[in-house]
């Protein structure tokens, strides 16, 4: 039988449904609140007064007021209150700043500088010093967003696991961030981010269930459920490349066999690329790498798209083991929506058509599966970092709450 | 960016978490549920004066109360409103009826007649009317919960596919039960039920992520997130039992290949026995079918007790596959606790050890997999049914609401 919620649990609830009434409904009057809400005159007067004091809110004349009444409009008070969002992934960094309604303020973004941790973190600080000093007052900033890949206990704010960088199993991110800037941190699996990005201001605004794939050098998943990003027991969702598709395949960088990287990563694309050049099977992508030409997935992509058998065949088998693991994970999770980012998805030609067919063929639902590419701009798993921040540590990170 | 909930959605809500409050936590005071839930005097007066004049809840004395004050304790009414379950499975048919703290009144199992859609609901109709005509007043009875194996839209109550049963494929049996009875009816997949059911009385009270594994002819699961059901687009989710595992593998029944029914269900380790009989591999096996005995799940398990090294094979083949689709299922939903229920749950020294090591060798998580093994009482899924009514409908299907 479930507990009944306590009171400060309610207590939280309440205050956190103002707030998101008023981020969300500004210009609004505490009768309007009220009346949304259902919660007692008592109850708004007080959470209204400690946002109004903190600076997170402001009254103004409503919009709709007619002369000779005043009701007061509450809303958002976008002047202050900003957050930082920091994408840290293999593809590179990105910096955003945001204010609470998640409009962007200033954007920075450069390739990674190395995949060791000394050089990650001074990269890091100095993007976000950089982001800071471009504000009239960095005061204003009230907290960090951390998207970050792999495995990470977004709990604690440790990276658990994660192979394409080195030095990060068990350091704690979260804290690193708090004792250099001194604000409350947030850190959240890089995909989870993705996910409340495109539901915010994506290609799924309004849609309560869908999954979001990253198609990168890892393969990740976020999930959407009744509306709220699914989150497990620590956070450690979503590992959907290390999926098991086939038990007799190829060994994995995990140890394990046939995982979905295995077969579909950027990575192992590649590197099956490379194989094909050494074997003489790549005639064309071999020449496009004259010059020492580093192998790109866009040279290999050129090669595919000029009828290169071999390489064309290397993307059309990534794409059906993607597809198969879709359709176990359409078969578990039973989506409204799949939503394909990362840097596979701006690969369509070559790959989504063999995806979607083979994920609706192998999947056990009857219904249609309804895929979608994502926005997927380079600033995404910020903004959404930033984006959760505000949905759970904002209230958190002001004094005396 | 979401949008603020409306009044409708806000007052259903309230009235929602009233109730809760009240069965969860009762005899409870206005006052006190007024502080528990911080809603306004007058909502609360409203919403429990609604409940009493329906007869939901009851006013008494509180326990507590003091001599010389009188506060009315409020509480579920426990003596009206209860509800029928039914599970209808391949294992047999199960009936309840319990009231609205989920107390079981009155039991009923039988083994299903027939696997054609005529037999199955003429033995479900004649089930329920047993189970009302034993009660002093059917009238008491507000709805009923209807589990159902399969991928079944809840949301509409129809049975989407089922291969074990015949007749069933887009027949609407909430509407059937509804014109039966002439009451609100819900119908909700099997392993969901049971996952309500462990969660509700059983060994994951408390736990807010978990999922549920149903191991018996077919294979499904049930899964909880932030306490809640997780229930997809129309809650055709937990299909583990066609997750692909192995792209190479046999085929399944449901034509894709290498999905994890293809090794592990119940169906598929008997059939392989039969094979294991038919080619002279299972002598201890064939002697103790002497006379006729039907090849049953029990009779296979006797046999690999008895150290039949085909038979044990095939068990363990069974476990390991299982314990691959766990670990797949671990890195998608990182839940706090993994539940096995069904029928090779029962079985546990010839088929879990197995399953939890290659589980725990296969899965990219590094944190161990907690494992627990369903009470599993046959009712369960039944009492599952009735307690998601509750949960779900039983304050629709009261008049004028």
């Amino acid at each position: 039988m479930r507990k009944a919620a306590n009171h400060d649990t309610m207590r939280n609830a309440n205050l956190l449904t103002v707030f998101h009434t008023i981020r969300c409904g500004g210009p609004i009057t505490k009768k309007e609140l009220q009346r949304e809400t259902g919660l007692s005159w008592g109850s708004i007067s007080n959470i209204t007064g400690f946002l109004l004091e903190k600076g997170i809110i402001t009254e103004q004349q409503s919009e709709g007021a007619v002369v000779g009444r005043t009701p007061m409009g509450l809303d958002i008070n976008l002047e202050h209150n900003l957050i930082v969002g920091l994408d840290i992934n293999l593809q590179g960094m990105t910096g955003v700043v945001i204010d609470l309604k998640g409009r962007q303020k200033l954007v920075e973004a450069e390739p990674l500088r190395g995949v060791f941790r000394p050089a990650i973190m001074e990269q890091a600080t100095a993007m976000i010093h950089r982001l800071l000093d471009q504000l009239a007052d960095p005061a204003e900033v009230k907290g960090i967003g951390i998207s970050f890949p792999g495995h990470v206990d977004s709990k604690k704010g440790v990276s658990i696991k994660i192979h394409h960088f080195q030095g990060f199993e068990g350091f704690n991110l979260r804290r690193f961030f708090q004792d250099e800037f001194g604000l409350e941190v947030i850190v959240e699996h890089d995909t989870n981010c993705l996910a409340v990005a495109e539901h915010d201001l994506g290609v799924v605004q309004g849609v309560d269930n869908f999954v979001i794939l990253r198609l990168c050098k890892g393969i990740g998943m976020g999930t959407f459920s009744h509306g709220r990003l699914f989150h497990g027991r620590s956070g450690a969702t979503g590992e959907v490349g290390h999926m098991i598709i086939n038990t007799d395949g190829p060994r994995c960088q995990c140890g394990h066999h046939g995982c979905l990287e295995s077969y579909a990563s950027v990575h192992n694309i590649l590197r099956q690329c490379g194989e094909a050049i050494q074997l003489g099977l790549a005639p064309v992508l071999e020449k496009l790498l004259e010059g020492d030409q580093p192998l790109t997935l866009e040279a290999a992509a050129e090669a595919a798209r000029q009828q290169e058998s071999s390489i064309l065949h290397i993307f059309q088998q990534a794409a059906a083991y993607t597809g198969v693991a879709i359709a176990n994970v359409v078969a578990i999770l039973d989506p409204d929506v799949v939503v394909l980012s990362g840097e596979l998805a701006a690969y369509g030609d070559l790959f989504l058509p063999k995806l979607m067919q083979v994920a609706q063929d192998s999947c056990w639902r009857t219904a249609p599966i309804e895929f979608r590419v994502a926005h997927n701009h380079c600033y995404s798993a910020a903004v959404g970092a930033a984006s959760l921040f505000i949905q759970k540590a904002f209230l958190n990170a002001i004094d005396d709450y």
